[in-house]
């Protein structure tokens, strides 16, 4: 009896559900316990905006830019405290030393494939040297990460060009963000189904410091699919090293994190680390092949370092290390469901070659899930 | 007397328990999808030696020491690779950076509590000091982790004596590893039960390579419980940040992984890393306050790194990049397994100060895991 | 007839200049106590070949692209050990996380200046991809350092172009290498003079291994110069900090070290490390806007990581820890070495904004070392 | 005719210079470019206080203790941010990773031998939870180095005592430092001749932000020994690699740094890095058997941590990024003429198996930097 409610539930709400795609959080399903932003977007973070250029095109070309603001000012001029962890270093993540070196970003980061790094690079260079007031600007630290889309999309034809990055970079914006088959997410794939964009976020209980926290990621990898904690993939039949073969384990996860606390590089360094908690939630191994990095910046106001020095002393408020712990479990919640949302959002693709890679069988891991009481009443 | 009342106890509690503790794999549950070893212990890989100390003495000593041996030979004058990675560093292991220079490990692993790091260093450098063909030794890297069991323990007490330690390296044996209650684990605290001692294993297959890997934990970490991906902590209301508040949070995780693959010093970091995403999986968030690190090492004989060096050229036959990933992947389940068994083997303790911590309520986890299908048949 | 003039000039610069530059092992100056190479350069090391690409054009463009090749073969198949060591991340090297993930090298090593590292990695992307056997290849860690000459180039306009990096790297060659302004050089500032490509080697005797290790230096950087230990910058009073301003301080020094002794990435790590005293000994101080990187490789060939694994184990020969200090000393004294010859091979060069940097002012620097008695003989 | 000046000086000098021992800056010697502090040495940073406890007995006890403290107070509850450098880590050097971690120190700093790193830690430990104040502390990050003083000390006797560590922190002093053979320097060798304890410090001038930055170091390293940059070592035939052979070259470099500029530990740890560099100078080569560490801190009040937490955010005040490079360059030159006080002040030892470590033989040096025109007129 108690059985059949859920499974009343579920069929109700099965078809009354006309969008094929979903966020998590439109499905009575939760990540995690603490309290998600507004919108459950990266864009929580006051400031922070979102571009995307999706560049689908012929029957090869799946592939894209996603670019992340920090604020919508001149960054250059007015440079964000930041820091990189790398999970996995199997990628080509352009800028990271900079970042560790001097504990701040001063370019909007930039996810694209792995052969258009340089491209993005040059475009975020470009678009640097040519804002008002940079005019005598001869070094600009372009932060530009990426994913190997290779099997859907013709990577080895370099498809992404300079405009395509100045529009994800222009047509960036707060508010609702979209996720699965956009920007760099176009092409490709995770856990052996489509991947893509994915974005969540959390608002930390004013006891705890009020602070949001939001993470975008950029999911291509492989594992053994969990949601909510429920092992889909195995249910599913589809996982890395089944039938003892090196099968779809490679790829990558770009995670961006941001936050409007006040914190300087190291403890951004620390919250980055804990995305990658937040990967392994989702089944993700961070396989040989992976290049996951992370990059965690503050939005905080009092934490910006402007480029022109003017005083001997940089005034700081940071948040003390003995309260950083909310912060850390934002940011696994925000990681383990902004991957999930990459998926449930994504939709079915065929590229390169042909080429299909499906959409997650929603109404199959919705079964799963309710068979393993993951679903809210 | 004082002595003979918990002693009583023992005596009572184990007539009266008909496997009141049971290893995750003695229950209808399975985490992840690869093969165990023979005993699912760290001792399966082979040469790998185990012993503990149990330090349990009137009402407030609730410690001890766990010693973990690569091998039964001069560890000195057999080194093996290693490598060390830092989760979160809010702990006091020895004999880090010596290992992450130089590639190697000279001498057995200790793991005890925190103000007691010192005792157990200095206990390694006398027997390695002592041990024949050491006689010219001058310089010997001590690697000794801990957590903190000052709360059921009287940890400012120091009561870990240099003889515990040798015992500890002493009794070290292969085959069945004692968990829960033991050694080091002995006053320890996870996710607001008992924690203390726990070790898993996974063997490959012959296409994936066909090693051994051993994982032993010493918990003592705070977060959201999860096993096998069921949110039990929140099931039995007992998790980080409920209510709103900083509590059960800090503490740490100490690990420990062995492995017969023929690995160097980098590719044993990269395993070492997996291991804290196998922590993720059980639901550990690495708090502000917690010492979480891996120590990882290849007891392949044939990358043993002899101290007396007799040729200009090391030879060595090690597993490629290209190999790793079923590495990485049965770290990360060997990992979470240990965690749980940690908690499954635990019992609970009364200690400094008459304080209690109380055991995983088996019956109750067994109830929500049966109620999340998470239970197998 | 733009391009005649610079060609004009240099004609007639060099039927005057008898020798105007010399490199230090010309002079009566010895750089250490070790043995140089044959050639006294990085190209000492079998298989390394440098190629250079000299952009000089008008008034403004005093830039370039230099190539430094482990091996002839294509190095992608057949990657190299190798390792990256930041000594100041102020700079945009691509490349270094996945160089220390994996601990290999697969593409040649550009330099050229900042504002170009993108047009640098996409020409080394399209180079490997075009490669005969790389036809499937869909990843390539393109490596790229840099160094800002935008004092004396018109670094905003970007002048490198795809071909000029290919050309480099197709004119690669053993033998001499060009020093000076040349190639990444050609616009660069050392000390306040003109610095430039500078290189030079150490060949260890037979009982301690051997070996031979070169090393290749785009200088740019400032601090107290120091030739042979003696204090030339002081004495020409043209120094960091002079007066007490922030002057002469910035710029970066890239260092690329090649052995043929057999090591693994670690070992290679700390040679990286060593190139860093190196530049101290100059009098080089990395300041905080210095991009100060090593990027060491072996050319072992028992050390190459083909990219087809065909075996389930690497076989490899290393040269063990204990035997490392003779490689390390030989680090430092070729960087030394290399680093002054960048100077003493320089020559004064106007450019940009019609500015002029002066070539060490070599007879009050012999005049200076004699007085000091640092000139053999 | 102008040779013969300095050599009467020379000899005037000679004849008036009664003590065996004197500092760099008692003599016509200038390392660096910038003023010196007043005593010119660590304790001329406000607060810094240094003991000594040294341990001659009998033939073979040539041992001791060095204790920097940051300050006077409780520095547990007042902690000082601090970073620390590995520079290479064949070292035993407790505490590092929670100050990586952390960005903090919380105890003073010990130096001693290599195998009574464990003494010094437990002392450190029962000495901090005794402090008014610590009744409730169950957590200690004792910060101990050493270096391997075991050719003219019975190390294996492990002959430091828990008494021994208490006493050099109690005896810590502010004011005039000793040097050479005292504490953690009694029984040193570097160069190949004896080393020590050396202390040197450095003054900014006002418009470089008029900070004051210290060295103290515990010499005991082999390399090519230079002075002021001549090279001392190759002129007495007393050098590493010498006759291609493996000598003089092992040993160890403990370098501590402080400064009362206000720094996190970012700042710090790249300070710290900066100490490497003045080691290089000196002829320091970080040979593989060295544990060459750097610990650098801020004593600026206005950057202490408190251990209780009252307000939700810390308010610092930082030195940017941009006006670090003096401070960079204080640290070199103060660490090269730390190294250089620790050869001139110690004194010809005799100890364990009757061996013998000579004294620099300074008139020879003088000669020698007299014919290298090194002395000061």
């Amino acid at each position: 009896m108690k059985q059949i409610i859920p499974l009343l539930f579920f069929i109700i709400f099965s078809l009354s559900s006309l969008k094929a795609q979903q966020r998590v959080d439109e499905l009575p399903l939760q990540i995690g316990v603490m309290q998600k932003g507004k919108q459950n977007a990266i864009t929580d973070v006051l400031g922070v905006e979102v571009g995307h250029t999706t560049l689908i095109r012929g029957d090869s070309v799946r592939t894209g830019v996603t670019a992340i603001l920090p604020h919508a000012g001149n960054i250059f001029q007015e440079k964000v405290p930041a820091a990189v962890f790398v999970g996995n270093g199997f990628g080509k993540l352009a800028g990271s030393t900079q970042i560790t070196e001097l504990g701040n970003l001063e370019t909007p980061v930039i996810l694209t494939n792995t052969l258009n790094v340089a491209t993005a690079m040059d475009a975020v260079i470009k678009y640097t040297l040519k804002l008002p007031g940079n005019e005598n600007v001869r070094s600009v630290n372009a932060v530009v990460g990426e994913t190997n889309d290779g099997y859907l999309n013709d990577i080895r034809g370099q498809h992404v060009e300079n405009k395509d990055v100045i529009a994800a970079i222009k047509n960036a914006s707060s508010g609702k963000v979209a996720e699965g088959n956009v920007g760099a997410g176009t092409g490709t794939i995770a856990f052996g189904y489509k991947g893509g964009i994915g974005t969540s976020s959390r608002k930390l209980p004013e006891d705890l410091g009020g602070y949001t926290l939001g993470v975008l990621v950029q999911s291509n990898f492989g594992g053994v699919l969990q949601i909510a904690g429920v092992p889909v993939g195995q249910k599913l039949g589809n996982y890395s090293f089944r039938d003892n073969l090196l099968n779809n384990v490679d790829g990558s996860c770009m995670m961006v994190v941001a936050t409007d606390a006040p914190l300087d590089s190291r403890n951004l360094e620390r919250l980055a680390k804990r995305a990658f908690l937040g990967l392994a939630k989702t089944g993700g191994i961070a396989s040989n092949g992976s290049g996951d990095y992370v990059i965690a910046f503050s939005t905080a106001k009092e934490m910006r370092i402007p480029y022109k020095i003017t005083k001997k002393r940089l005034q700081q408020e940071l948040v003390p290390n003995d309260l950083m712990s909310p912060l850390f479990m934002a940011t696994i919640e925000a990681t383990e469901e902004a991957i999930l949302n990459s998926l449930f959002m994504a939709e079915t693709c065929t590229g390169f070659k042909n080429r299909t890679i499906k959409a997650l069988p929603k109404e199959e891991v919705l079964r799963i899930l309710r068979e393993h009481s993951a679903l809210k009443r």
